[in-house]
C-alpha cells in the first residue's frame, strides 16, 4: 500500500490510519467537490472509512455522485462513509451534550465524527444550568460514559458542572454561540480553561470535530482497542 | 447642616445621605489615617453611620483611637462605626454566597457593606459548581432573599446556578482568583456578563462593596423603605 | 400542570414562572416561527403572558396569525401577550434612559420587557452627558423611580452621572453604538463596570431584555410583591 | 462513612473517590499549613491517598510533622501520601514530556499526580523543536503511552509535533514561559488550541496538575478500572 | 549657539528652543543624577527655562546641590529652573481639573509643565461626575481657560462632562487609578477617545506633561505667541 | 431664540453656538434624510452655518432639495450649508496631513470640518515615512500652522516625525487603512499615544471630524477669536 | 530622470530603485485600474520592472490592455511586467514553504515578488507539521536556500521546525487561516514571534509580498548584489 | 565528535554549529553558575566560540573563574568567549540603531551577538524620530551596511523611517521601554508589524540577540560565507 495519494489540489496520507489509529480526515473548505470524491475512492480503495468536514452542498452532491450510500448530516455539515465490507459492533461508549439547542451544528459534528470511528454516542441536547433539573434528569444517560463532550457557548459554565458528576475525561468545546461580551466564543473558552472541575479539558472554539475525536480516542482505548 | 466637610485632602459629602439613601463611604488607599478619622467624626456629627473600605492596619488604629467601639473587619479590610443612638432592628434580607474559600475577602467586604446598611445578611461560602451537592444543601439558607451576591473566581459560574434557583436579583461579583488564562478575574466577569440566567448582573472585578451596596438598595425598597 | 412543554424544537418550562417568578421568556433567533407560536399557545393555556425577543418579522407574522392581539415593537424586535383574563393594574416604577438616539432599539427591549412585567416605565430619550442640561431637565421624570435603566453606547459615561442623582440602583446596558475605538461596546462596557457611582450595576452589550428583567424583579419587589 | 469533614477553612468531600474515580487534591495557596494535614488524616483514616499541590515548604513541613513517610517533591511543588495498607502495581502508562527545561515545575505536577493515580510514568525533557533529532530518539519511550502530556512554553510548538507521531490523546499544558510576546503563556495556549494534529486537547496555563489528572482517567480506563 | 550639548549618557537638543517654541524636558528614570544637573547648567547658560519629570529624590538632591533655587514637586515628581534673568508676566490661562484625589500626581505634573511655560493655571481637585454639584460650582473657575486639561482613571467620563460646559479644547488625560476592569487606564482611555463631546482630545495614560505641554502651546497661541 | 428645537427624531441644540463656540454638528447615521434638511433649515433660521457627517447620497439629497446650494464632499461624506448672509474672510491656519491616499477619506472630513469653522486650510497628501523627502520637501506649506491635524493608518508614525518640525499642537487621528496586525486603527491608535514627540495629542480610530474640530477651535484661539 | 511622476490619484516614486535597490511597488487596493497602467507605463519607459499586488481582476485587465505581455497570478493577486530589454540570469535562491493548502494564496504572493526580484524561487506546499515525515522529504529542496520563507496559519508551528534544520535566516509570515482561536493569524503570529529557534523572524499576517521582498533582499545580498 | 554534551542540568548540542552555521548559545535565565562555566569549556574544547545571555552577575563569575579572558558585558547582560586559536578578521557589517537611551541594554545584545559572530558591528544611539536631523547626521555610518537592527520602544517608529534610507533588510526589535499604552512594548511590535517600508521584519519584544542573530546570518551571506 502506498504512504500517501495525490490529487489535484491536496495530498491524503494512507498511512495516517496506521500511525495515528485513525484515517486522515478531511477538512472541506477550499477543496473542488470532485477532490473529496476522489479522496474518498482512495482511502475505500484502501478498505478505510471516510469523513469530510465543514462541507457545503456542492460537496456533498460530488460525494453522493460517486457513493450514493453516503451518509450526509447538512446540520453537521459532514459527509461520511463506512468502511468498505461488513459493519463492525460500535465499541466504547461517549455521551454528547449541548447547553443550548444553537449548539446543536457543534454537537452534530462531534457526533458524527464519533459514529465514523465506530463508537457508541448518545445526545443530550439543551440542558444548560439556568434550568437546573434538566442535568439531574439526564444523568443516567450519561454518568457511565468513557469520556463526555458538552458543547456550549456564552458562559460556558456546563463543562464544570457536569464534571462534578462523572468519573470520565470531559472534553469541553465553547461555540461562538452569544452576543457582546461572549466574544464569539471567548467568555466560554476562558470559562472552561478555568473549570473548577479536574476532569475538564478543553479544544478549539466550534471544534466539534476535535472533540468528538479526543473523546473516540479515549472511548477506543477503554474498550480496549489501543 | 452644611452639605460638605472639607479635610486636609478630601472632602466629605454630607448631602448624599439625603440625595441617594446612604451616606457616602470612605475609600482607604492613598488617605492619611487621621483623615479617615476626622471624616468618621464629622459623619457621626451628623448622625450618620460611617464606612471605610480597603483599609490598611495603620488606618484602622487611627479611627480606633478615636473611636474604641469601632468594628474592623480584617478579612474584608473594612472598618465602620454604627449611627450615634439606639440602634434600629435590621431591615430587608440578602444572602452572599461564595464559591470557593478564596473568594472570602471580597464576599466579606459585601456583608460589612450590608451590616452597614443595617441590613439582614447570610454569609455562605464554599459552594462552587465542582461539588453540587453543596448548594442544593445550602439553597432554604438564601432562596427567601431579596437579593443574592455572589462572589466567584476562576470560571466564575456560580451565579448561573443560582439564578436558576431563586425569583430575586443576583449580583455577580468576579474575583481575581484564578491563575493562568483566569487573566485576574477576565474569565470570571465575561462568564458572569453572559449568565443565561436572566436575573443575573455584574459589578467590577473584587468589588465587594458595590456588590454588596446595590443588594443593599434592592432590599431596603423590598422592606419599604426606598 | 406539568413542568414542561416539547415543541418540535425547544421544551419551554412551564414551571419557571413558580420558581424564578416569571415564565421563561422565548430568544427568536434559530427557532421556526411556528414553533414560537406553539409556546406562546402553551403558556396561554397555563395563564401566563408571553414575550419572545430578537424575532424576525417572519416570526412576528407566525405569532399574529394565531394570535391577533398580539403587541409587536419592531424597533424592539419583540412579540408579546397579555395573560389572559383581566388585567391587572401595573406595580412598581422603571424609569429607562437613553445616551442617544441610536441607543433606541436596546431601550425599547428593556422597555417591552418592563411591561411585560406590568411595570410602570417612564422611557426618556437623548439625555447624554455632552448636552448637560437636558439630564437635569428630565430628573423630575426619573428621580422617584424603583430602579433606572440607562442604555448607552460610546464612552457610556451616562450611568455614573444618572448614579449620583438618584437612591435606587441603576441598571446599566452598554449598546454597541460608536466606531472606532468604541470596539462594538467594549469602551461602554468598561466605563460602566468602573463607574464611580457606588448604585450602578452592569448586563451584557446590548442586553436590553436583561437590564429589563432585573429592573422590574427590583421595581416588583418594591411593590411589595416579591 | 460520613461524606464530609469539616476543618478551620476547609470542608474536605470524603465522597468523592466514589463519585468521581480519585479523593479530593487539596489546592495549598491559602490554607493553613495545620489544614492540610489535618485533611490529610482525614483522608488517610477513610483509607484514601492523599495529595495537596502548590504547596509551601511550612506547609510541607506541617503534613511530614504528622506523616514522616509524606513524599515531597520540591520542584513540583506537591506533597503526598500513598493509602494506607498495601501498595497496588502501577496501572495504565502515561509519558510526560517538555519542551525545555524550563517547563520542568509543570511537567513535575503532572508527574506527582499521576504517581498519586499510580500510574506509570515516563518523563522526557528538553525535546523542544528547535532540535528535531532530539524528539525523534525519544520517541520510542512514549509511543505506547495510553495517553501524552506535553508542556511547553514560548510558542507551543510540541504538542503538534508530539501529536503527529501517536494513535493517543495528547494533552498539551502551556507554560508561563517566555518574554515579550508570550505574555504569560498565552501565545503558547493559542498555538495548542489550534493545534493542527487532531489528538491534541488542552488545559489552562501551568495546569500540570489537570494534565496529568485528565490523563490519569484517560490510562486508568484503558487499563480497565473505569 | 552650539545646536547640542553632549553629556556622559545624553545629548541635550539646545535647538529644540527655536523649532519647536520650548527648550528639551528632561525625562528622569534612567539617567544619572549629576547628568540632570548638567543638562540643566548647559540649559541656563543658553537662557533655558529647565524642566526634568519623573524624577527621583537622588536627581533632585543633585539638581540642588548645583542650583538651590529650584522648584521641586514632591507630587508631580518634578524638578524645574527659572529662565535666568527677570521673571516676564505668565501669558495664556489653562486650567487643570481631577475626577479624584488619587489623580493628584497625574494633574500637578501638569501643573509643573504649565508653569515652566509660564502659563497661568488653576488647579481644581475631586469634581468627579458621582457628585455633580462639585463640577457646577467650579465651573466659573475654568469656563474661560484658553484650554482643560482632565485627569480622571476609573471610566473616565469627567472630560466628557466637562466638555459640554466649555468652547476651548479639553486635553483628556486618562489615569492608571482604579482596579479590576479599569485595566490600568485602559477603561479610562477607551471613555475619552470616544468621548460624545466634539472638543475632547486624548494623552497617553498618566501622560501628565503631555497633556500640560499641548494645552500650554494652544494657551500660548491664544495669548498671540505662537 | 429657542434653546432647542425639535423634529420627529432628532433634538436640536441652537444654544450650542453660544455655549461651546460653533453650532450642533449632525451626524448621519440613522436619520431619515428629511430630519436633516429640517435640521439645517431650523440653524438657518437661526443665522447658523450648518454641517453634517458621514452622509449617504439619499442625505445628500434631500438637504440639496431644499438649500441647492447645499456644498457635498462625496470623499468626505459630508455636506454643509454656509451661514446665511455676507461670507467672512477665514480666520486662523490648519494644515491636513495624511500619510498615504487611503486616508484620504478621514482628512477630507477634517477639511470640510474646519471650512465650515472658516478656518484656512491646507491639505498635503501622501508623505508617509517610508519616502522621507516627500514632508521635507512640504514642510514649507504646514510649518506655520497654528494646529496640524495628522490621519495615518498602518504603523501610524507620521504624527511623530511632523511634531518633530514644528511648534504648534498636532492632532493625530489614526485611520483604519491596514490589514492582519493593524487591527483596524488600533497599531496605529497605540503608536501616537505612545509618541515621542512631546505636542502629539490623539482622537478616535477615522475620527476626522473630531480632529479638525479641535484644531479649528486651537486656530480660531489663535486668531484671537476665542 | 525626474525623481517622480505624477498620476490622479498617486505619486510613484522613480528614485526609490537607486535608494533602495528596487522599484516602488503599487498596492492595488483602492487605485483606479488605468492609474496602475499609467504607473506601469513610467516605470517600464525608466527601465524598470513592474509590481502591482492584492490587485482586482478589473486592474489586470487594465494592465493587460496595455501590456498583453503582463504576468498575472490569480492565486497570488498579483500582475507584473519584466524590465523592458534582455531579461537576465536569476540570482540568489530562496525556499517559499507552506504549513497547508490554504496558506498558498500568501505564499503566491511571495513567489511572484521574488520572481519580479529576479531570484530563483522554489515553492513546497503543505509540508505542516501534522504529517512530520512531509517536511524530511522536501528537506533536500530548501537546505541550501540564501532565505527560506515560511507560510503558516493556525498555530504557525511550521517556522520553529523549519528554523532547526537550515542556516540561513527564515522569513516567518502568519497567515489568516484558521477558525476560533486563531483570530485571523494572531495565534500564528504569536508562535511565530516566540519561536525557539534563533533564526525566525517575523512578518505581518497575510503579509507575503513583505516576505518575499526581505528574502530577496537577502538572497541578492548572497549573490554578491547587495 | 560527540553531537552533544550532557551537564546536570542542560544537553548542549556540538552538533548546532554544523547544522546551522553557528554553535549553540546559552540562555542564562534558570541555570546554575557552574551549568554555564561547563558548558563553555565543551564548547571550547570542540573549538567553538561561546555566548551566554542574559546572565546575572553570579554566572558571569563562574564563566571569568574558569575563564578569565572572557569578555562580560554588564549593560547587555552577556558572556562571551573567543573561540580558541587565532583571531579571524571580522566579515560582513551589521549596523545597531536605538531610538532612545533607555533601548541600550536591548541593543547592545544585539552587538555582542554580532561580535560572537565575528561581524564587524555599528552602534548608533538616540536617534529616534523627534528629533529628525540627528537620524540624517548619522546615515553615512549606516548606509551601506548588510543589515540594519533597529531597537526602538514607545510607539516604535524609527524602524519605518530608516527602511526609506537603506537598500538592506531592517531587523526591528521592539523594546520594553514607555508607559501607560505602550503596554510593555505591544505598540512598538504592531508600529513595526505594519511598517510602511517594504525591508522591516520583525523579532520578540527586547529580543535583541536574536534580532543581532538574524542580521548576522545575513551579513555572513553578504560576505560570502554562506
Amino acid at each position: 500500500m502506498p504512504d500517501s495519494h495525490s490529487t489535484g489540489d491536496a495530498t491524503i496520507d494512507l498511512a495516517r490510519a496506521e500511525r495515528c489509529g485513525f484515517p486522515e480526515v478531511v477538512y472541506g473548505p477550499g477543496k473542488r467537490p470532485e477532490t473529496i470524491a476522489e479522496i474518498f475512492a482512495a482511502q475505500q480503495q484502501h478498505g478505510q472509512a471516510c469523513l469530510a468536514t465543514r462541507v457545503d452542498p456542492a460537496q456533498v452532491a460530488a460525494v453522493r455522485a460517486k457513493f450514493p450510500e453516503a451518509i450526509a448530516n447538512e446540520v453537521a455539515r459532514t459527509v461520511r462513509l463506512l468502511p468498505p465490507g461488513e459493519s463492525e459492533v460500535p465499541r466504547g461508549f461517549v455521551a454528547v451534550l449541548t447547553a443550548g439547542t444553537t449548539d446543536l451544528a457543534v454537537a452534530e459534528e462531534a457526533v458524527e465524527t464519533l459514529r465514523w470511528m465506530n463508537t457508541h454516542v448518545e445526545l443530550i441536547v439543551d440542558v444548560g444550568v439556568a434550568g437546573p433539573q434538566r442535568l439531574l434528569e439526564a444523568k443516567p444517560r450519561f454518568v457511565n460514559a468513557d469520556a463526555v463532550v458538552v458543547a456550549a457557548g456564552m458562559e460556558g459554565a456546563l463543562p464544570s458542572v457536569v464534571g462534578g458528576h462523572v468519573a470520565c475525561p470531559v472534553i469541553a468545546v465553547p461555540t461562538s454561540v452569544g452576543y457582546g461580551a461572549a466574544f464569539g466564543g471567548i467568555a466560554a473558552l476562558l470559562g472552561m480553561l478555568n473549570s473548577c472541575a479536574s476532569n475538564v479539558t478543553v479544544v478549539n472554539i466550534d471544534a466539534g470535530f476535535k472533540a468528538g475525536y479526543v473523546a473516540g480516542l479515549i472511548a477506543r482505548r477503554a474498550a480496549g482497542d489501543a
